[in-house]
């Protein structure tokens, strides 16, 4: 099996782009992936994740949950904005969670444009995931690391390396150079709160503050749900658990 | 003083580009960096980094060294490739070396356009470069990885790791997440030749047989030279040592 991590997305307009070939993990860590998990949990039909708010504005009607990210907390006419924590505050039953958020769901819009399995993933549900990732994939593994608008996210790179610990427990991987940088990050931090709380994402939870998502999002497999994606609504792709 | 590392080269038209705004390093240890330095060494008066082969060519003439590297050997028309250890064989006195490579002279391009102060940086001249880029910032150091085609190349990171370790024991330094990433690569290498040797970079060096360029590549701090860029012709950066 082939091991790949981008820690950044590209588009195909980009050099080198390289198409996904099968399952893609998207990792979003501090916030997203670990939100839409929540919102499953929390009883959630289903996650539309929207390339941009005007996509998810669209959809507002009857059972209809809209959850927007713009800096790190909900735009105007958005109900939620993209807090795990918050999202533990109630019940989703019967109801659908349209979401768009600034780094997570491009990232998983940008994916599912090439990749044939398209999964969620963050710390709270990586065995899970990994799990999910090993029994589909038939060629390569991939983890797109969401990042912060075009950086590098220390967060991310660190659970993409958790998720690789376990692909390679699991089976045998040729490691791309990516995977061997997350590897080798997931193996330098004992506490996953160390790498997460240094990241400049968690600067900026921090300064609106929300730091209370960050040792939310740094508990390691503690969920067993696995948003997976299932079809498209328009621009949006619908995930289910 | 802000340490900043860019894991790949990123231009004016991606999602989150920021520009430079002081002083640069260019990494590409394998091999464009490390080559240029050992030009230098060798005695070349001045070495030409082009963007493009047709931009290289262009130059033919008396004085004149073709370097160029197309899959990691020479294309057609030019006198060398890009091997450290091949540029070790001759001397370049009064000659004007003009480089163009898939990876390194690509980012040295992309971050003229908006450092101020450019640098050609490998393991080779790593302490040199480093007090160098301390002498002249004023207020962020950026690090700028080629990686490959697109795509993170372990060695390059490695590298920047070593960077960032001289920046940090010379002066007060936060660091964006990609130093952190950095950092934490090199510190857990004891020996450079490993990153090196585990890179993909060098998996297609040594399946062309100049598997003594990797070794090379991997001495730390054994020169003094610091190419540096210092005007342009046409298209083509010119740095000097």
């Amino acid at each position: 099996m082939r091991l790949r991590v981008d820690v950044l997305p590209r588009s195909d307009q980009d050099r080198g782009f390289q198409p996904f070939a099968d399952t893609v993990l998207i990792v979003d860590t501090l916030r997203a992936t670990t939100t839409a998990v929540t919102y499953l949990e929390q009883g959630a039909e289903s996650l539309y994740l929207c390339p941009d708010l005007e996509t998810a504005l669209a959809f507002k009607g009857e059972g209809v949950i809209l959850a927007g990210e713009r800096n790190c907390l909900a735009p105007e006419g958005f109900d939620l904005g993209n807090s795990p924590v918050q999202a533990l505050e109630r019940r989703f039953d019967q109801h659908t969670v349209v979401m768009s958020t600034t780094n997570g769901t491009l990232a998983a819009v940008t994916a599912a444009e090439t990749g044939k399995n398209i999964i969620l993933a963050s710390l709270r549900n990586a065995h899970a995931a990994a799990r999910k990732a090993r029994e589909l994939a038939t060629e390569e593994i991939a983890v797109l690391c969401a990042g912060s608008s075009g950086r590098i996210g220390l967060e991310d790179v660190y659970t993409a390396g958790v998720l690789c610990e376990y692909f390679i427990s699991m089976t045998e991987c040729s490691l791309d150079d990516g995977a061997q940088i997350a590897l080798t990050v997931r193996r330098q931090f004992a506490d996953p709160l160390e790498p997460l709380s240094k990241s400049r994402a968690a600067e900026k939870i921090s300064q609106v503050g929300l730091e209370s998502d960050i040792a939310y999002a740094a508990e390691v497999s503690r969920s067993t749900v696995v948003p997976m994606l299932v079809g498209r609504s328009g621009a949006a792709l619908i995930f289910k658990g």
